[in-house]
């Protein structure tokens, strides 16, 4: 899920000079409408990794607000009168009041958080608590407060390196140290599972959680104030119009974008995941060799063995048009017991599917416990094809990435390993293939003219399968994305991929 | 939450006779108008009671609607093959197409009932499951498919009864036994308190559940077509329209109400749970001076022991006005110490409250442990006064009572005793009182030309009382009503059931 944040992202100072003047204008603006408006508040919840700059964050929102109306509610260790009360009582007595923007440290995410990765609580308890925080959430949203809920990643290298070097110099500690109980690297990488894991319970349209890219910290502050501008705007927006009727559901009327709002979004673009892959990865033939069989040869024994009988496999493949789907497919196939192996092909529904939920056609399709099923194509389209080419609402393919987690969960949850790639190859190469095929008579099948008009909306691609692969590379089901631009090397990092997973699941 | 199947429901005959042609036209219309919509299908699942008719209501369906377009899904232990793959596999399976109804006995709320109430799963585990199948149902909503929940109610008593007049005639067993695994009174109980608890976690504004009172087949079967007559208006009416944007979140266009949705409303009256108070009980002097001394003293010792120091009591008087609430109050205040007793006299809220989601006033004054609040009317007024008054909009009151019963969970998790009462009184007695009120002049100030404009609005009060009990009587904070129209019985019955209460919950 954070899988986008290895993309570098960092605003220049010079960037940041010239946006800043601009939001700090526009924040100012907008909060002075939501304190005349007297109806609507806001709750920024600033969690995330010690180090990243939850306390610079708190500070910068206080040096663009009016701070008349601006509150920091911060949580540590309970008082007593905190102590003698129900846990979610001291969140509610610092309420802010309608034209208020509160500022939480600590919110009631880092509780349940604690309590799960440092006091042991179950895996149930866990989601029945933060159940409870959904149903707290939206019952706040429907009387009038916004939440803005942000996580500040930091990669755990990073966040280590800064502690240690903090280590070094202790003046200049961080200013809010949510999780120094954390020692070891295991409770790290538990922290960050349960937290993608609480994102998926406790993302609704009304009170999404956006993760913030903190490694730099214009960048960091420049998204924080966009974010926060967007939420304002909803507020705003929601507000009960003087002298109309009162209507507290409101919320009918879009959002106001400013001009900044766009300034942000172009200073803050959509860097593509797709620019993390390394093209140029080759493997020889004679290398090639060895190694397929290598991990054709575990793969056929994994999945013979007796544990894997009581487990399943799903692979995706998506990819580029051209970038090798099938024939990567086909030395999987070489590995696998027919009997127990199916590819599916996902071309345009039938009526049949079309008449049903979109998940239909692919719950159709689940494997047996002990078989494996191979989807060329998948239930991804949603969020590629359909969104691309406009096939499906904005509205529906912006639910499909937490309907999409919620079906892999249960995959996952059956015992099933779900195992996605994304085959990625370079424009010129693509080019360079669809020629290929135009040559060759047998292959000329596979090539439409579609596939050449796909090629001009390559970057709106590119945005749908950075944001597919952030909102949908879970613990569970992570993407791997894969160099197809060698075909040798693509084969095998597949296959090997598919290896380890089951290595691993099977132990 | 089942307090209002007390009201004895029945519909005649005749009744039934004059309303069933209308009813079988108007399903077998909208059914039609479904089928051309081809757009939306309905599930309409089928829980309940074992012999409070399930099988009764498939036939019953059977016979109104077009069976082309109606299928029976009924799950009853995994076959291999559902066995091989992830539970919910079967029923994704069995999807029905856009355009059919599909009726399902045996839907996933069984398998997570009975692996609750039989099988001792988890209550977290359990509240992880409904929260999957809220999520489940919420996506089905979205992608077409309607939800009619139905739970067929009968009384533990007459359920037992049934199932014991069976046993003799075997040749007249029920249809459908989903519980014949129950045995124990204790189980059905425990069965009873779950539902009441999944209906909390599930019920939601897509997809309610609907509480139909069985025992009489005729009132069960009406109220189950005009149920689903609902649900047809809904999904008709959010069928993108022809020629039309396709717009699959439509659903703006209010649902139609054909006459039949009338008819059925005036025959399936929303009968008063006050009708169910026996308003005749009363109490000599003599009785009532001992048993007011034994429960005030009762009371008193239970709050000073020490299990109480971790515990907190909160007591809720809702009733007509002059019913009696501050001196039945009183006698409570008699009995406790006062460092450790609180009264909160509700009245408009203040500009700091209203500036404020409602529940904070009353977070405001939750106890500390070990303490003692006591609200002298509270949070129902939400669906109370502002209801009838329409001081708050329809879908905010509406939301209210699930909002209410989260706010009282957490309470009893935290360990806190939630006694609520209606104090009743009849319309003649109020009359009097409130004369008795205009004459004694240090009575005057408590009497104002509102209260006698409110006794126009008798009828509704009632119907919002019935809504309310209904709803937000759950078995952690259960409401208890009582016959005020004598001061001494009420405050004798007040006061021991608080004493009861806290004895068993101390125990």
């Amino acid at each position: 899920m954070f899988d986008s944040m290895k993309i570098e992202r960092r605003l220049a100072k010079s960037d940041f000079k010239a946006l800043e003047p601009k939001l700090h204008e526009d924040l100012l603006d907008r909060q002075a409408e939501l304190i005349a408006g007297r109806a609507r508040s806001i709750l920024v919840l600033v969690n995330g990794a010690d180090g990243a700059g939850k306390g610079a964050v708190l500070n910068q929102l206080y040096g663009w607000l009016d701070v008349r109306k601006l509150r920091t509610l911060t949580y540590g260790a309970p008082t007593d009168e905190e102590r003698a009360r129900p846990g979610i009582w001291r969140y509610w007595r610092d309420m802010p009041a309608a034209g208020e923007i509160g500022i939480v440290l600590g919110s009631w995410y880092h509780d349940v958080l604690a309590d799960h990765v440092l006091n042991g609580e179950t895996d149930a308890l866990f989601t029945q608590r933060l159940d409870e925080i959904r149903r707290l959430e939206a019952m706040l949203r429907r009387e009038g407060v916004f939440l803005l809920k942000l996580w500040l990643y930091l990669e755990p290298q990073e966040a280590l390196a800064r502690l240690k070097a903090l280590k070094r110099n202790p003046f200049d500690r961080p200013l809010v140290r949510e999780w120094s109980a954390i020692k070891s690297k295991k409770q790290r990488r538990h922290l960050e599972e349960s937290a993608v894991e609480a994102f998926r319970l406790t993302s609704t349209p009304e009170a999404p959680w956006i993760v913030v890219p903190s490694e730099d910290g214009r960048f960091r502050d420049a998204m924080v104030g966009g974010a926060l501008l967007e939420t304002l705007g909803r507020a705003i927006a929601s507000q009960p119009r003087a002298g109309a009727e009162a209507d507290a559901s409101a919320g009918a009327a879009p959002p106001r974008e400013t001009e900044t709002d766009e300034t942000i979004a172009s200073l803050l673009p959509k860097a593509s995941i797709l620019s993390t892959v390394d093209l140029t990865r080759t493997l020889e033939e004679e290398d090639y060799r060895a190694e397929l069989e290598t991990q054709q040869t575990r793969i056929s024994r994994l999945t013979q063995s007796s544990a894997f009988q009581r487990r399943g496999l799903v692979c995706v493949f998506e990819g580029s048009d051209a970038a090798g789907k099938s024939s990567t497919i086909m030395r999987l196939r070489q590995a696998l017991d027919p009997r127990c192996f199916r590819v599916h092909p996902i071309a345009a529904p039938t009526d049949e599917e079309r008449a049903r939920p979109y998940l239909w056609r692919f719950w159709r399709s689940v494997p047996a416990r002990g078989h494996i099923a191979v989807f060329d194509r998948s239930w991804y389209g949603r969020v590629l094809v359909e969104r691309v080419e406009k096939l499906a609402q904005p509205e529906d393919w912006g639910r499909a990435y937490d309907e999409i987690n919620d079906f892999e969960h249960r995959l996952d949850e059956a015992g099933y390993i779900v195992v996605k790639f994304w085959l990625a190859i370079s424009q010129e190469e693509q080019a360079r293939r669809f020629e290929a095929r135009e040559r060759v008579a047998y292959k000329r099948f596979k090539l439409t003219p579609e596939d050449w008009r796909n090629r001009e909306k390559w970057p709106l691609y590119e945005e749908a399968v950075t944001d597919m692969v952030d909102r949908t590379s879970t613990f569970y089901a992570p993407w791997t994305l894969v160099s197809a631009e060698d075909k040798r090397w693509c084969r095998v990092a597949v296959l090997s991929t598919i290896a380890d997973r089951l290595d691993a699941a099977l132990k």
